[in-house]
């Protein structure tokens, strides 16, 4: 792309996927989405699906009835100090590969994906009406996810798009969330410009850009939290295709300064 | 809005900008530039303004040639263990009111601003041409310019569009940067949905979603990194209107787990 004309990126938060539950052909919901809205299809060689993680967890069972729930005593005692239900406290724990911080009522664990963040992603809202009891775990594997819901579009549209599986976390020294990627399928999570000359002809040292991470918070501006679209397709954004895990986007443990 | 129709939003990566020096009119030519693109003006109720931070600091003389700087010898040492200028070394230390880490290569600090961010937001890449010595620092007080701009554009166009400062910040745990925002105008950068039904009329007790900073990252996807574009304009992003600092987006060093 040259810097004469405008780029343009449009992020449509599709509309009409009914409430999701578990054995739910996901895919297939997504793309009557698609298909229902207005002037979406054909399927484009520069859009991206992002599917939110709670329907992929829904749709995949990966839930827990906290109802069957034994806390552990360390877990009935912090979520008593703070005010937390000990049953969730004791399926992060479980869930947990590692316990990063466990204090002033936060609980941030390292997920058996690599993924660092508060509660594991264990989540209780947006779970479905009547299920007061009911909190989502991450998907198992969330880039088999995403290759699932990619190869059935494709199957279904012609057209090869990829997919990211986004969820929303916190960050260290910020308030506030923003949706990052936790799947992906058919595209490089980074885009490495290390090596490539900058707008000056100086070339760039250290810059890698978390394009899947992005994309799932330009998603989310369009999705929002309360309004029951957990689908968007992003149209016009750059990415590299790539046959890529989210676990290249995860800093490993003994290179990192915050573990 | 309800989730029986679509949401939309568009970003558009404006071009026409030219090259930004020190005591550029900035505002003047983000407006000229708007005035340029086909069919973004007028301005609407939910357009948001996204600049980056390297224009802003370039405008403001937010920069500093390293030719003049002379590096203490703790900059020297790191420097030269981790391959860095020492003489940008001393910069960032110069510019720190805190340091957070520094170690394998990597100097992380707390910025007067309250920002936690690799190398205090001093940044080489894109200064301009012929301008192999200078590096960028922040500019003074992001929120300002933000307002400067807000402002200008407000009497240019008659409408009063948020504005928001963006920088790229690394993030502990995963590989890669995204945009975030370090300074804002007339929007507020955290949108509080906590005492809000969901979507299953279950109340979100800890939802807090960081807007402002996907504003910033949406823009990013559209505006990359090589191609010279510093500027975007969003169109159909969901905020809240406020007059408000970035600074309530920051976690106080008393309340942070991870400084």
């Amino acid at each position: 792309m040259s810097a004469d004309r405008e780029a343009r990126l449009e992020v449509i938060a599709l509309a009409g996927l009914p409430e999701v539950r578990a054995g739910d052909d996901l895919a297939s919901l997504i793309g009557d989405a698609l298909g229902g809205a207005a002037g979406l299809l054909p399927l484009r060689e520069d859009d991206v699906i992002v599917v939110t993680q709670k329907v992929v967890s829904k749709a995949e069972g990966a839930v827990v009835d906290l109802t069957t729930v034994e806390p552990r005593p360390e877990a009935v005692d912090f979520a008593t100090r703070w005010d937390r239900d000990p049953r969730q406290v004791e399926v992060v724990l479980r869930e947990a590969r590692r316990i990063v911080r466990m204090a002033n009522g936060v609980l941030i664990t390292e997920t058996p994906h690599g993924f660092v963040c508060a509660n594991g992603g264990v989540d209780a809202s947006n779970v479905g009406p009547d299920s007061g009891s009911i909190v989502t775990l991450l998907p198992a594997d969330p880039d088999a996810s995403a290759t699932r819901i990619r190869g059935a579009l494709r199957t279904r549209f012609g057209m090869d798009v990829p997919v990211v599986i986004s969820d929303s976390f916190g960050r260290p020294w910020r308030w506030g969330i923003v949706d990052v990627a936790i799947g992906i399928s058919g595209l490089a999570p980074l885009d490495d410009l290390r090596g490539i000359a900058d707008a000056d002809g100086r070339i760039m040292r250290s810059t890698v850009r978390a394009v899947a991470d992005e994309l799932a918070s330009a998603a989310e501006l369009a999705l929002g939290k309360t309004a029951g679209r957990p689908v968007a397709l992003i149209r016009g954004a750059v990415f590299q295709r790539a046959e890529a895990s989210i676990r290249e986007a995860l800093i490993p443990a003994g290179n990192d300064l915050f573990r």
